[in-house]
């Protein structure tokens, strides 16, 4: 399935290649933003590079066992072609998935201009194409791993190294988008009086690019993260029970992908319909046929139903989660609306409002996610002992099954958003713009319901990477052992933890601010010094190779730190209070790096809609008090929803999958053991 | 020494009734104030009575057996009789605090035309009494339920009577003054450019009150609820364990009273000083002379000296946390500046610069606790097994013994600012003006120590509450239970305890915007209805009353039904999933109501403190954009630190209270034991 997935993938990647990419100048945009992408992503992985290279001497060195202390260093070598093997997998994903965005957005942008259903198409099969590319290498990876090795725990070196990449890809991506944004919108607008997308902007295709490196790579190495780390949990949790419970979760990966494949070609719009609607359908009827195909071979080759039971849990709180957080960011929902009327008194007030409803939109998912982890849970444990995490993992992975469709959906609105730009800076039609402005907005609706269920998926599946965490600890120990919040070195290890995902956010967040002032200067410099850009002379064009330099290498710079206080934190945390300490560590973190995921995604998100809910003619409509109000919403929002919010879940899957993949050493070396 | 406390408070009190209360102009003003804080506590006691009187009922009736299956009823009205005891202290603790709030203020604001000196002894020694009657109170209580019953359960009762009467003052008070300052701020000053303190506008009273309110009788409530709880804590783990550990808490708090009342009187400003040193000073000394004074009790007594050593971690932790709380919120230090810095660049920068700031700053205090109690567990625990969870109990006493000097030294803030207030009002010189400014301004900076304090101290409490909880249901079910993060019940319980501080924080801010409208509105009809208000015509006065009434009657409407969820949720999630879900449940509140509160507090802190660093001058001084800027933050920030924020630790208290008294009901008749 694996391979008939990335087939398909490079099917329709041709089939996207062969449509018309418009007129030159359509063209000229469009390969700026597609230059200015792989400029980026260049300097990404050759920077990534030399993180990489550390990591891998170090997990030479040290792990499985330290090279001086075992006689079979070949295992030491394993170890770090898997976590080679991971890196280079999610960094193609990655690749991949903003290679074909930049392909579809002009295609899509010329497609407008003859009507909704091509642009659509094109932007949704531009998406689908990533989606297809990350669970095809997902699966072939964690399969090709292990055929070879047989050893699940060769997989959690091939989960780390595609952790580490989305890590990276997602925070550094998040950064580099919010930086452009903020420096386009405030020199470029505010300052000298640009409308959006203008052409003259230096920034303009920075921030285009930024759509195109923080939503499509970004969101689809973070989903072949969340995608490899859930499976390869739920198969080590599956090696301690044997039998048929390694192989499960790959045949139901297969069969999720096929669902995909099956909905994806099913999705077509047509005149006159509503594309938010085609596509909520889309993912409807993946996930029936999910549940439907996973019962057959339940069925077929005697799997216990309750297995299949946890994986439908999973299934549905993910449907849940999508719900409720639309129902917190929809414009035509109480929160937004009634944010967006807040927005009468004053900024402050649109931000209060905003951000209490983003506080109070944490409690169904996390209700969710506990009952859901409940239900799987006492489902499994039904069969016997040891099988209730293994039906978190399962449900879980329920949830990322149908993955593929997932990223389709989300990636089409950076695609739809970035074929807008194209359009208005070709000088297109007002009519194809406002085509493409539909699927923008259908896109972001899809983006909101993706988010949640990546948390949802996110948040099980940190779980049963604690619970592989325990396993694999009590088979080293050789005993049974215990995370008692009573335990002092439990509590002290959850305080630390709990602090975590609060200090990696604020760095994120402040690292857009340094880096926003760098190319807000290099934006002015610009327009001062290059003679003829601001009155729009033919044929003068801005440096825009210059801006995209300026945003990547300081998105690089500000995200290293950040990374490094992470991983160290941890490290030090299991080095000194070992194993049990650093399992309430893992704990605390999961708790508060899904409480500000979700806070910060859903009020960012809600923000942005409440702006927008006032430009369609409320309260005074563009212009008036109340939207200046929301536009300062919106800009405090964006850092939360595309920079701090989502980067959370990857952090906190990298956090876990360091503490599995270092725990031989923290039980040997710890200082309190 | 609990007596003492009290005749001491009120030898002060008598002192402070004393001096001048200036002239006629000066005493109408304070007694507006007064009138008002005194409607605010009528009006908020009568409603607390049908809330006292409904628990009454059901404290009665099933606690701490039902009624139907007792053999010994007076047990139950032994309880109901505590809790009624505990509300009615908390209440007169309250009211004391504010009742010389407001004879201090009015008397130090006519003293500051003598200069600094009798002014700041005023305002501090009105501070004092509320500082000595809490303490006093708290301890008199305890020791005569404890003298009269012999049963520390029977303190739970005490203890929740005393915490539910804390949040809502607390709760009920800060959504009061945030309702009050910003209908203040926003008629008056934006609308009708009035200047501050104007005596024409109608919510300026209203917001003078709030400071009393919501300062001076909400602090007083919060940390007698803490002191209390904490005692009851460690004296529940005492019994326990047995021999002299159920009496030492109370000797040790009778030499914490002991050095509060020599630090007390060893405070004072001569000409020059600055104020915040003295009261630094001032703090110290207590510490020390309080360590002093155990360390004597203990090598006499023949205690311990691991449990002396518990009792200095905790102190010496709850230093610390108001150093880092002063360093992420102190004018002269690089948060606030930065935050203030990035004003430059408009409204959105400063709030996410200034979240920023506050996310990093839940991490030292965090690290402490968790580190703090890993100290005081370890050290005790040496004792004997059983003595550790005695010893975090211990700590946590430690930081709170001191509390009678740090409530001084907070009221102090409120009572500084009133009286700058009623100068303005009054129409006194600036110099004397600005000799209370100074005031009010040392006032700030102590008030971010003591919160820090208060959070720590908290932090602690809880936990030791948990572990009574944890204790007492062994004593129950007779055999050894633990709270395992891997057990699924654990973990639900405790994703849904992670979603009650957001949510309460939610409710609380969302009723501020909601209160404040009403009050809006009701000042825009007296500029509209009173002829020559606007004007400031001879002897025409706003009805300031009327504005009182209706943000303390909106104030309790808006907080009834967020205390409402939060102890429905509790009993709800003890009902469901039974005794080992609700550990999880406390746990998982402990964790994000720390969070929560560290974050607002400081945040609020930090975006006051850039506001003012800018008003002296700094990034273009008042009026410019910066300013503009940095009072957009201030005001996101006033909900945040003066309503959330610091009805978080309270609101945890109460949760893990209401576990601890309802937890025979749980034991018979939870759906999951």
């Amino acid at each position: 399935m694996a391979i008939a997935s990335i087939i398909t993938g490079l099917y329709i990647l041709r089939w996207v290649k062969k449509q018309d990419p418009g007129n030159e100048r359509t063209r000229f945009v469009g390969g700026a933003i597609k230059d200015g992408s792989h400029a980026f992503l260049r300097r990404m992985y050759k920077t990534l590079a030399i993180f990489v290279a550390g990591m891998s001497i170090i997990l030479f060195v040290f792990l499985p066992n330290p090279i001086w202390a075992t006689s079979n260093p070949l295992n030491n070598v394993i170890l770090v072609a898997a976590y080679l093997f991971g890196s280079i997998c999610s960094g193609l994903a990655g690749y991949l998935g903003m290679d074909v965005a930049t392909d579809s957005n002009m295609r899509s942008a010329h497609a407008a201009q003859k009507g909704i259903t091509r642009a659509f198409l094109i932007s949704f099969r531009g998406g689908a194409v990533t989606g297809l590319a990350v669970v095809g290498l997902a699966l072939l990876g964690v399969s090709i791993i292990y055929f070879f090795t047989s050893n699940p725990n060769v997989i959690i070196g091939f989960s780390f190294g595609a952790s580490a990449m989305a890590l990276f890809a997602k925070a550094g991506g998040g950064i580099y988008t919010k930086t452009a944004d903020i420096a386009a919108d405030l020199v470029g607008k505010v300052e000298m009086d640009l409308p959006e997308d203008d052409p003259r902007n230096p920034a303009v295709i920075a921030d285009n690019v930024g759509d195109n490196v923080g939503d499509c790579a970004g969101m689809g190495a973070d989903l072949f993260d969340s995608y490899v780390a859930s499976l390869m949990a739920v198969m080590l949790l599956g090696v301690v029970l044997g039998g048929y419970l390694v192989e499960l979760p790959l045949i139901f990966a297969g069969l999720g992908i096929a669902s995909a494949l099956i909905g994806i070609f099913l999705v077509n719009v047509k005149e006159g319909q509503d594309p938010g609607a085609v596509l909520s359908n889309g993912t409807y009827v993946t996930c029936v046929l999910y549940l439907g195909l996973t019962a057959v071979a339940t069925y077929l080759q005697g799997y216990n139903w309750r297995l299949w039971g946890a994986s439908a849990v999973g299934l549905l709180i993910g449907v849940l989660i999508g719900m409720t957080t639309e129902y917190f960011t929809s414009t035509n929902k109480p929160p937004t609306q009634i944010t967006a009327a807040s927005s009468l008194t004053g900024p402050a007030v649109t931000i209060i409002t905003g951000f209490s409803y983003g506080l109070i939109s944490v409690l169904p998912p996390l209700v969710g996610i506990g009952l859901g982890s409940y239900a799987a849970y006492t489902l499994c444990e039904g069969i016997g002992p040891g099988y209730g995490v293994y039906g978190i993992g399962i449900s879980a992975f329920g949830m990322l099954s149908v993955v593929a469709m997932i990223i389709a959906g989300d990636s089409f609105g950076p695609i739809g958003d970035n074929a807008k730009g194209i359009a208005e800076m070709s000088g297109f039609s007002e009519e194809s713009v406002n085509i493409l402005d539909k699927l923008d907005a259908a896109g972001n609706t899809t983006k909101a319901i993706t988010k949640g269920f990546a948390i949802g998926a996110a948040g099980l599946t940190v779980i049963s990477i604690l619970a592989a965490y325990k396993e694999v600890a009590e088979v080293y120990l050789g005993k049974a052992i215990e995370f008692d919040l009573m335990n002092p070195i439990v509590m002290v290890g959850a305080f630390i933890g709990i602090a975590m995902p609060p200090v990696f956010s604020a760095l994120l967040m402040l690292g857009v601010g340094k880096n926003a002032q760098r190319m807000i200067e290099e934006v002015r410099r610009q327009f001062r010094e290059i003679p003829g850009l601001r009155e729009g002379k033919e044929g003068v064009n801005p440096d825009y190779a210059k801006c995209v330099d300026i945003a990547t290498v300081g998105a690089l710079q500000e995200l290293m730190p950040a990374t490094i206080i992470i991983i160290g934190t941890t490290l030090g945390v299991g080095l000194i209070f070992g194993v049990i300490g650093l399992g309430g560590y893992l704990a605390g973190s999961i708790f508060s790096g899904l409480i500000f995921a979700l806070l910060m995604s859903n009020a960012g998100g809600l923000w942005d809609n409440a702006k927008k809910y006032i430009e369609e003619g409320h309260h005074g409509g563009k212009h008036s008090e109340a939207h200046k109000a929301a536009v300062i919403g919106d800009t405090v929002g964006d850092p939360f929803k595309d920079t701090a919010g989502p980067s959370l879940n990857t952090m906190v899957t990298v956090i876990g999958l360091v503490a599995n993949i270092f725990l031989p050493l923290f039980l040997i070396y710890a200082l309190i053991r």
